[in-house]
């Protein structure tokens, strides 16, 4: 490829523009499986709880009496009354991973939130479960039955409320799209506070819900920080209406937060307002080869020195990571485009967004200079367009598409302090590599071991590409990496959540003085637990499993 | 003063530097009390509630048990044994405003977290009600006594526990005293993300405990998204650690968050770990004169276009104010300098931090060329040097001392939507204007209303300066302030916290609902109603008054 200058005091030695090289989108699309749902199902089957008695099983009275409550004939889909198929059920019931797979029969999409509250309030009569579901993009097996849980989904309370451009506040319906809020708000200038792959899908109330980290978390904070009020409904009906629009209020618990990643189990959040920051003017994406993760980490210090303010995002991923997406392109003859003269055994993306294009690309040089005067990086490229942009931001985001399209991939969502982040992965090779499911040629039962993330949030995603599924690779991972992180004092879950999925290793990253508490809180607000059951923090009420 | 210009480009027309003018600390004093305590305390006696009689009365034996928890014998004061005086247990008993007085015969200054495990384990089985203190600096009564509540100090537990430049992830003992915080970050470069007049006293956990505001919030948010974890003694002494130092963790309900501004009600802090940004290279401040408040909100919007991501404070104050530091000036015989040659109805402060000095300059001058082109400000100055940033903020920092030091202040810290907070001063003047309380000339028994406060977080602090305390002055004042903030969906307390003196009006701020959750809360945490009893949300353990 051509080596273009963006600035001759940028682009001192080996910084170059970025082609258009690689080929995923930013967004997710909803892939097709590469193992059938039935394997699938089959696989997660051991770890299911059972149903349990204590919940009514949905008759077509219920149906009849649910249907009362909505104003509109098309906001309740049940194959009891024949309203809808078992196909037309079928992606309300499974994830978009296609791994979960629920058996509900009712989907009911309430148009306001006093159609939510009736529904709810007849289900807590009626000893009914519930599921809430949102843009249903998670990652846990959160948002779709376990059993046959009514499924409640926010998709048709999707307005917008209300924007105020002098403070910044958006008043939004929970089922609106994240993409169409962001697009709302791009037109008066301003930004939302958080971005993640999905966001063509999922909902502003599904990211509160699930307190989603994403792409933005660095610069903007955590959405505790950010969601000022919410309104939500009860496990009774009750509506809360803490939908408050101001950035301080002192007056007793701060109630909303303990709905923010409650993963719909105490309430359903039917409206959200939330702090938006200005968009920025300008925005500037470099990345780097480096030699060690060890100089990822000088980087990652020089680059806050330098940045400052205008840093938006520091994401990093490894040679695997690397040489998987390459991999992927080529089986899929897509054109492997050289990026690097000198490739390394790490990679940085340094994103900056701020309000005047001059400075910020003055303060990205002085960055790149230093960086390559003290031989910090090896090789570094500088997008110079949109296009540029999105191509450089595809090395990093194409790597989950290249992990589950090269086979099976096992995903695990951790964090831990940044200095000791990429130990995680180091281990897990040898473990592997020592029980002769790794090799160096992608011949061993597992392919590959990837590493990537949110450096800048201590936030590693790392990914175990297996040929197919197979239990005693499994077995092999889990518990150990869990233990693992653990050991570090780390999250078994960073910003995917508990869901089904890990509902049973929680014990792994909360004491049980906090797992205790929690249960607390889950029966305090849900007695009969029937929110979101065999998920999140797991209660005596449905089961508790090992390490609860 | 003279005129001096700091670069031809900034200072076009009126703009000048800042002379050495007011004569405020930053810091808050502990001022000698205009009004004896004695008065005080008659003025708040009809709304202290009675003492509970579920509570023991402490004994000596008590004492003598509670001593042999604690290393060091200088850790128990207490007139039961002798060991200290009332007069040296005053300054515990009440709070530096010298407002609300208990009469606690027992202190404890626990040297560790397992310290105050055991003291709080004994006080929970013999019934013993307790009231946590930081640094007895709030000014809600939060931090004292009603009657004779052990106090329990966190002051000997001040050590920092780690830090990590990596990820400016601070780990620290509840009673490090926040300027001591930020002098250790500062020295490795870093900033602790609050800041607030009483930091040379007041604690790092109180601040947690209270979810302080103070003048970062605008520029690094509250505390509920930069405290990353806490480790708290339960009621009954049972030490949760929930010290986490990770930025994400999504496994569970977020339980610290229970904590951030619960005001010692379900927990005591012993520690937090809180992430701390950067320390900013630059800082500017200008102070400009404005001929309306529609005017404020104009140059509101327009400095967050223009400043962007290195906006770090926006503060307002109206003329009120203004005088009203002039006139104490001119009362102690300090000269009043000229700041201004074309003064206006309001004042706004703003502050920039950055990374880049020229950088931040050239943004700031941009603003400024644009607010005198529009003729949206009438006189602007800009601080050449430290002493004159000092001398700027001291003109918006003096406004305090100038209330509390011209009579009697009734403080109200409140919060609205920007763009309506200022009619709560006009309508609050109109009222005391037609009690005939309030004249032009300083001469009515309400000698001024002053408007004043964080404007980039929609928090007014509407400040009632009276000759003495006059019991109809303060019913014409409340409830009717209260009943104006919720009018317009605001909030009774912003920053300060409930306390005792807030209490009893939660419900203007807050639904029943909401309350309800918090009671069960509150009771979930400590069902024998132990901690800080007789405030913030009350519960019938203690008395429900009105109003809740």
């Amino acid at each position: 490829m051509s080596t273009l200058y963006k600035t001759a005091s940028v682009a001192s030695r080996a910084l170059k523009s970025a082609g258009a090289s690689a080929s995923a989108s930013r967004h997710l699309a909803r892939a097709t499986p590469v193992v059938s749902s039935k394997k699938l199902a089959r696989r997660h089957a051991s770890t299911i709880p059972p149903r349990s008695d204590r919940f009514a099983r949905l008759t077509q009275t219920h149906v009849e009496t649910l249907r009362s409550f909505l104003s509109s004939p098309s906001s309740l889909l049940s194959t009891l009354d024949g309203s809808a198929t078992v196909d037309e059920l079928a992606s309300f019931n499974s994830d978009w991973l296609n791994k979960y797979h629920g058996k509900s029969q009712v989907v009911v999409k309430p148009r306001s939130t006093d159609e939510v509250s009736k529904v709810m309030k007849y289900c807590y009569e009626n000893n009914i479960a519930i599921v809430p579901q949102g843009g249903n993009t998670g990652l846990v097996g959160g948002s779709n039955p376990v059993h046959d849980e009514l499924i409640i989904s926010l998709a048709n309370l999707n307005s917008i409320r209300s924007f105020d451009p002098v403070s910044g506040i958006l008043v939004s319906d929970a089922g609106v799209v994240l993409e169409s809020a962001d697009h709302y708000l791009a037109d008066q200038g301003f930004i939302f506070p958080l971005d993640l792959g999905a966001k063509g899908s999922c909902h502003v109330g599904g990211v509160v819900a699930t307190n989603a980290g994403g792409l933005r978390l660095l610069r903007y904070g955590s959405l505790h920080g950010s969601v000022l009020g919410l309104e939500v409904v009860l496990p009774d009906g009750t509506v809360w209406n803490g939908l408050s629009k101001l950035r301080k209020d002192n007056t007793g618990f701060d109630l909303k937060q303990l709905f923010i990643g409650s993963e719909g189990t105490i309430g359903i959040i039917t409206a959200i307002s939330i702090l938006c920051p200005r968009r920025s003017q300008s925005t500037n994406v470099a990345v780097f080869s480096l030699p060690s993760y060890e100089a990822v980490l000088k980087v990652f210090g020089e680059t806050k020195k330098h940045l400052g303010e205008i840093l938006s995002a520091f994401e990093f991923f490894d040679k695997a990571s690397y040489e998987l997406v390459k991999h992927h392109q080529r089986e899929h003859g897509v054109e492997v485009k050289k990026v690097f003269d000198n490739e390394g055994d790490f990679y940085v993306l340094v994103e900056t967004s701020g309000s005047n294009s001059d400075h910020d690309e003055e303060k990205l040089s002085g960055l790149i200079e230093h960086l390559m005067e003290e031989e910090l990086v090896m090789d570094g490229v500088l997008a110079q367009d949109a296009t540029q942009t999105a191509s450089l931001w595809a090395l990093r985001e194409g790597i989950t598409e290249a992990c589950s399209k090269t086979g099976v991939a096992y995903k695990y969502d951790l964090s831990t302090a940044p200095s000791v982040m990429y130990q995680l992965v180091e281990e897990m090779r040898d473990r592997l590599a020592n029980e002769g499911l790794l090799k160096d040629d992608m011949s061993g039962e597992v392919k590959t071991v990837v590493g990537f993330g949110h450096m800048g949030d201590g936030n590693l995603h790392l990914n175990i590409v297996g040929k197919e599924y197979n239990e005693k690779v499994k077995q092999v991972i889990e518990p150990f990496v869990y233990e693992i992180v653990a050991a570090r004092g780390g999250s078994i879950s960073a910003e995917h959540g508990l869901g089904v999925m890990k509902a049973p290793y929680v014990s792994y990253s909360q004491s049980q003085t906090s797992i205790d508490m929690m249960r607390r809180i889950k029966q305090m607000f849900d007695p009969k637990g029937l929110l979101n059951p065999y998920k999140y923090i797991l209660t005596p009420e449905t089961h508790a499993k090992d390490g609860q």
